[in-house]
């Protein structure tokens, strides 16, 4: 029996690709998913499928509504996801579709469920190469959280192993991490990574989000296998 | 119209003085409290009625699930909440009462609606004095949560005005928290501390935070307006 990690799992290529790299690192896997208020529950499916291929120890999916907050293109209908914008382009501003305090949120229940684990590893795939807009995605937010964290729990106060949040991929490119996926057999297939996938989970191809994936696969000269709409 | 500030509002004696101290700093009150898994929903009732007594220009209820990760005896039935301990033996170990990560997961969310809100004030009623127990009331705990508030959302990328996590109770006791929340005309008669009250809302007077509460009142020669069952 390895050590317990919690794996944050969206469902999308980046986490997947997390869980992955964890399970390589011999930790048993307690993935996390959340349903949160966005579009769509395609991606929570693509979660519930990529848990089960890699044989996690449990996977927990929180109910938490962040929709309440609305402000942001992933939780709120009324604002559109930005379609064809240039990748060049989409690392300036942060975008629309940043989801206020996500990954604090995310990363507070992630730190809730490792404390009664007693579980010291949190594992999160986020990135801030191909998408330094967000701001809760860069080095610096890490360390900040990790510092608070270790104030925050019985561990903490006890002197106890201190939390580590391990971020594989930050400082990958998309191409990147989808190569470092591959060598761990990571099925694409089954990761969902469109802002507004139709009701099949078809995804739209046009979005921030899809241009960042399809420009990794052809980057690594593959076609990405996950569905597209024609 | 004053500065909009977030108040973790969780219906007890502490969140109520906070609550009051927010609205005599003038700030416009968004209240939020968090339907967790506790044990009695009696404390949320008594949040709707403070809310509406000082007239937060919105209260919510949030709906998380920390029973999931049970591990407390406020959200796990099967551990028991302790009675009769001395005040003096409370400052110790930390109790089984502590919830874990519960304090950054409710930052966490109050965070996201300050960002929605344009706001960059947050209250919570932590208490480092009387409540040693918790490390998420402890004053570096509060600090390391700022700092990593102020690199998580937009203001903190976009260089706008930093958060304040106000804690104006951090370095009371309760005596004092309660000295100060008459002088605000909180009627303490409307909130719930105790951790098992029963099913009219009746405190129990035996758990540690009733025989804090009750030590507070009597330190000011005053009789807790609150009900308690015989």
């Amino acid at each position: 029996m390895g050590k317990p990690a919690v794996i944050l799992l969206s469902g999308g290529l980046d986490s997947a690709t997390a869980l992955a790299i964890a399970g390589r690192d011999g930790f048993d896997l307690y993935a996390m998913s959340f349903r949160y208020g966005q579009r769509h529950a395609h991606e929570l499916e693509c979660a519930k499928k990529l848990a089960d291929a890699v044989n996690v120890k449990r996977h927990i999916i929180v109910d938490i509504n962040l929709a309440t907050f609305g402000h942001s293109a992933l939780t709120d209908q009324s604002i559109e996801v930005p379609r064809n914008r240039a990748v060049a382009d989409m690392s300036g501003d942060i975008p629309v579709t940043y989801v206020p305090a996500r990954n604090t949120i995310f990363l507070s229940f992630a730190l809730a469920w490792a404390e009664t684990l007693g579980s010291t590893d949190i594992f999160i795939g986020v990135n801030a190469l191909d998408y330094s807009g967000y701001p809760d995605c860069r080095p610096e937010y890490i360390a900040a959280f990790t510092q608070m964290a270790n104030l925050a729990t019985r561990a903490g106060v006890e002197g106890k192993q201190k939390l580590t949040i391990h971020t594989p991929l930050i400082q990958l490119t998309k191409a990147q991490i989808i190569r470092r996926g591959l060598e761990l057999k990571v099925d694409y297939a089954l990761t969902s990574t469109c802002y507004d996938p139709d009701e099949t989970g078809a995804a739209c191809g046009q979005c921030d989000a899809c241009q960042l994936r399809l420009k990794g696969f052809a980057e690594n000269n593959l076609k990405d296998p996950a569905p597209y709409r024609s």
